[in-house]
């Protein structure tokens, strides 16, 4: 594995040892542990950010320096592609800088693929998001948190929530979870909110959370993505009364059943405040597993051997 | 002491013990150290400045560094804010990447202390200046600079000079020197940029240099936040005229009088150029000060044994 | 030397001797050593950039820290420059700051030298480019790539093409390919991209690349810099027609002809597109080159015994 672009080519071996791997660098308490062996010491890690981020890139940063690598955070508003240089030229650039390590979000599709193509010889890249397409780093995070909290994928019903239309991180996921082996997965969204044919991704479709929470283990909540809507198209009011979850929708779930977040939560529109703070949330302890999860990817692709 | 939101909890044995503690991060000739222990390590700290600053922030930084830490400059700009995330979600999701101190910045009163209330079993608060209200560091450090060049605060006569109304600086000295038993604290400041009844700040009101300065040890400048006023009701030309500290305003004061500045300085306009180039002038040593604060406050609230 | 503010003041040994120490920072394949000596350990670098620049700023921050110093990026935007701060005070707050090494960017001319005169006892100031005046780093990297492909200079023709009005890149280049005793040096461009009586520099001035490249052992490429020029006055068609550097171009040249740029490129404007991705072309090595220089000048400014 050169690169992270996709979990496409992955099987539930090469996804597990992911996990696995992602585990020791946790404490049983489920913090980073505080000292990590320096596997990218030497290295240089660029974090380039054409869409704006901070959660993920906070923790690709703070994942790269436990590991000892230095960090690059390129600056796209300041910098040469201002000036005209190009895409090509931005990266051979940065790679002639000694960057090994290549974090890409770009708010367009295949934008990580293309980079990864222009590095010849050496150096990583690591997909962190691009357009509506693909978050390997999400998913693997979330395959993790679901995995320290059900053990088994071969039994679950898990439902994803919300604006699936316009969420790379809906498609990484039920990806991944195929991959694993879930049995039952659901989309729960308006038609609005879906791709055409959204049966085609291997999964249920449902209109309501009454239908579609029925006894399931895990309900992952995404936000509506407004800044790709047109703001005629959409009606927070509307979207709520439907598909906020709220301690009345987990009634449909099973008992235990988790709520997952990949942030930015919007209180009241997508997810209401007693879920968030609820027992049944574990959306913090999918941020500081985002932390371990690129711990370790930056961790293979710069030691093949591990 | 797990925050520093305020001073107005430390006695003066307390306070002594944190500008003890500072100067062990001082060389003899008042430069930082160039090895300190590692009070940190391991440990992250977050820069969260919902107001721009340079000079506060960068010392944060540098102190924090000093000690060992990892520095997270969390940019509200191009952060999840601007997605709708709440202030309770930001500092909970940072908490969760792991975050142990939180360096707060804010143009509102009381932000720090809501943050502290929400940091529920660990992580540590500090108040790097909120509203109009208080910024205990910036006190700290001055309160340095004095015991560094008077010795002894029992027998002082210090005058604040400026615009106190929008001063948290003025608030947190005026309340130090309190705690630290300077008998004679005087304001300087027209009427419009004091607050209603100043007297009941417990300091001695004055509208004239030549009668607030008399005898005066130490004269703290303040710069006029035009930032907060309305442009009418401010006259450059006229302030100067009547409040700026020139090299003959310390003619009234003592022979030895110190001069002081939190800084950034506009000279010529709350300050003259030649006061802040004399001898008088310890404004550089305040900045160097700032971070032997800094670095005390940050190795306290990690090492409560220290 | 206790600054590099420009050239002028160096002779072949001094610069031969800088180059010689940067070697020391390449492997064999032209890359960055992996571990360095840690000569500015303790020391502090602040990135004082009034220009935007990713390239350069980048570079200088990752020699840095290669070398084991902290570095400071201070952001102009945000900084009290805004609350009417002068350059003088915000200089002498930075030093306070104990920062050790300025790294100084700026839109006029001899703002370097400015802020060096500020710096009374100690600190050190780089020039990392003044206006139109000089960037000394930059013709230092492009005397090592020279020096690595030609190794001697004592022969060479050498053309220079483009905005050479604007840059302070061809100045500081010219300087040095003089001080290295290069016998043939030109420069060629339209009269409208030319300082008046350029024949003073010390170089054979052309107007067509047929004339100018003529046997040319190394072409370096100059942008024309738009951000410097009145829009009417430039047409980029009737630029890219008579000076583009072209395949057919190099054929006036010597047949092993080296290619530069100092970069951003615009591929098709100054420069074909298979000339950059050509063999002649070590656009590439002169980044990598630029942190080799980069650590050599601040190791050697900290450190005058090497």
């Amino acid at each position: 594995m050169r690169h992270l672009l996709t979990l496409e080519h992955l099987n539930a071996q090469g996804l597990n040892h992911i996990l696995s791997l992602a585990e020791q660098f946790l404490t049983p308490e489920g913090k980073i542990v505080e000292a990590a062996p320096a596997y990218l010491a030497g290295k240089t890690v660029v974090n380039l950010f054409f869409e704006p981020s901070t959660r993920t890139r906070s923790t690709f940063t703070l994942a790269a320096k436990k590991l000892g690598a230095e960090v690059l955070n390129f600056d796209i508003q300041s910098s040469s592609t201002k000036k005209g240089e190009s895409l090509k030229d931005t990266v051979l650039t940065l790679q002639a800088m000694q960057c090994d390590i290549f974090v890409v979000r770009h708010n367009e599709n295949g934008t990580p693929q293309l980079i990864a193509d222009l590095l010849k010889e050496n150096g990583h890249v690591i997909n962190a998001g691009d357009g509506t397409h693909e978050h390997p780093t999400q998913a693997l995070l979330d395959m993790l948190t679901i995995k320290q909290n059900k053990k088994d994928f071969k039994h679950l019903s898990i439902a994803i929530v919300g604006d699936i239309l316009h969420s790379r991180v809906a498609h990484s996921d039920i990806q991944a979870l195929k991959i694993l082996g879930v049995p039952d997965i659901r989309v729960i969204a308006p038609k609005s909110l879906l791709p055409d044919n959204a049966e085609n991704l291997g999964v249920k479709v449902f209109h309501s959370l009454a239908t579609g929470l029925k006894d399931v283990d895990i309900i992952m909540v995404l936000r509506p993505q407004l800044e790709r809507m047109q703001a005629n198209d959409f009606s927070k009011e509307e979207y709520c009364k439907q598909y906020c979850v709220t301690l009345e929708s987990l009634s449909y779930a099973k008992r235990d059943v988790l709520v997952m977040h990949p942030g930015p939560i919007n209180r009241g529109l997508e997810i209401a405040s007693e879920v968030v703070d609820s027992t049944h949330s574990v959306i913090l302890q999918q941020v500081t597993n985002g932390i371990a999860v690129r711990m370790t990817v930056m961790s293979l692709l710069a030691n093949p051997q591990l």
